[in-house]
């Protein structure tokens, strides 16, 4: 785990570096705009999706400057997601990585403006010819992107998540939640290094598959943290599922269950990408990695 | 206006089948965000952003449908921006053309997450496939949208005026803030229409003249009808801007002063097209519509 650590923690680096570049100060009225969106997208994070991204990309020798341009743009949606969640009309969450929410720091409107210019910004950065010099490859990273952001994928997933709190939802219903949610941003972010790296339509479904499973293991264990983790373990409140009525694969299957089922689809995801060498060590790495985590 | 008139509400009708047909009612729990995205988006409304991509469009013969659904996008991203706009944390409206706004008729959250889909839907709809055969088009419909909407756009320009409320802005200070909140987006609308056509680098950028300073002489009427017309003519909350504290052009030149203004502005827009013929001729109604109309 050691080698995936520093992995890791040096394309984190990039890409916040790359984030920085991307949303430079200004002066003037929307300074405070400018603000917002740098203090929800800089200062720390995994980057886990961003360093998906940025590691498949590799395994077809993608320059990393297009390479970081894309995890930039994918950690930018992701931040704007977290703003819009952590708004007092929806999760109501005033700690993020350890830190005040964006509106806690700023304001709610601010906040929601921040939300929405960044959403804007991560497709700009997917369109613009420095990030690929092929429009199509262009134009299908912003298809895909907007496949799993929307109302078919991420938003969709925060809709039915809130519909459904405060009453009992299946195993099936919280799967498909999930997939939703947080699964559909964590499988583009792997399918966008393959169509980066214009890989065969074989490839690229394999990649997309390995991606829709890290990203289901990777919730499953987020339910079990969110169970059996402190907030200092967290950097952010802990146990809010059980106490909003949440149904979670914790509260179905119970905590030893859950994370039975987290690695189950562990070893589901390996399988994928089982066509490629010691090249996508790395990605396999990460699927033990978002399964014993404990932050 | 009469001809006017006939053709924008039947170019209204088009546009209002082709969003019923891009957001079509689903079951499951992301009804209620679909429910919501109609709502916004649906049931009238002068489609003037519409209209200007159609009607430019047609100036280079592009086909109907490929207009017909960048004028839908654009319609989106505008709905979108209207209900962040009225949120209680925003400009806090409980009227949208005279029926109750998106969190009212829902609920906050639903509200948040509908714009944060339907601004995904726009670029998802420029994007696909269907509405233009060459990828460039399509990735350079994105890249103007993203740039006229984000926050170096429109985005930008909410920032500005929220800050700006409750002190005194300059001549200046106010034009920058229209040109940003609400011109930039009719300016895309105008270019969309010269991206879809292919048009020359030089006409391309006279249509962007002309839609600046169109968006403009709009901003400027706008804010004459919201000082001199009522709440039933406007179909919204009337004089507003006033009680909020906002600097206006109204506030900085008289109502009279502010007409003039924005008949000169038009007639800045009208020479911009001087280059067409007979086939520009509803655009230039376009221009005496937006500073005559009442509401």
């Amino acid at each position: 785990m050691a080698r995936l650590r520093a992995s890791m923690s040096a394309r984190a680096k990039a890409i916040e570096g790359m984030i920085d570049r991307l949303i430079p100060r200004v002066e003037g009225g929307e300074a405070r705009l400018i603000d917002a969106m740098r203090y929800a997208t800089l200062g720390g994070g995994k980057r886990l999706r961003g360093y998906l991204v940025a590691e498949v990309a590799s395994l077809f020798k993608v320059a990393a400057g297009g390479a970081d341009r894309v995890a930039a743009s994918v950690e930018m949606l992701h931040a704007y997601s977290l703003v819009h969640d952590d708004l007092p009309a929806m999760d109501d969450d005033d700690l993020r990585r350890g830190q005040p929410s964006t509106h806690k720091k700023f304001d709610e409107a601010t906040a929601i403006l921040a939300g929405d210019a960044l959403q804007t910004m991560s497709f700009d950065i997917l369109a613009n010819p420095l990030t690929h010099g092929s429009a199509e490859v262009r134009i299908n990273l912003v298809r895909a992107l907007a496949d799993a952001s929307g109302a078919a994928g991420m938003v969709g997933g925060q809709m039915i998540d809130m519909e459904g709190e405060g009453r009992a939802l299946s195993l099936e219903e919280v799967a498909r939640l999930h997939a939703l949610k947080t699964g559909c941003l964590i499988r583009y972010s792997a399918e966008a290094g393959a169509i980066l790296g214009q890989a065969s339509e074989d490839v690229r479904s394999r990649i997309s598959a390995y991606g829709r499973d890290l990203g289901a293991a990777f919730q499953i264990a987020d339910d079990v943290l969110d169970a059996t983790a402190s907030a200092e373990e967290l950097g952010k409140t802990a146990g809010k599922d059980e106490a909003a009525g949440k149904s979670t694969y914790v509260a179905l299957l119970g905590v030893e269950g859950a994370a039975k089922e987290a690695r189950r689809v562990a070893e589901q995801a390996l399988s994928h990408i089982d066509i490629f060498g010691p090249e996508a060590d790395r990605l396999r790495d990460l699927v033990h990695y978002v399964v014993e985590r404990r932050n």
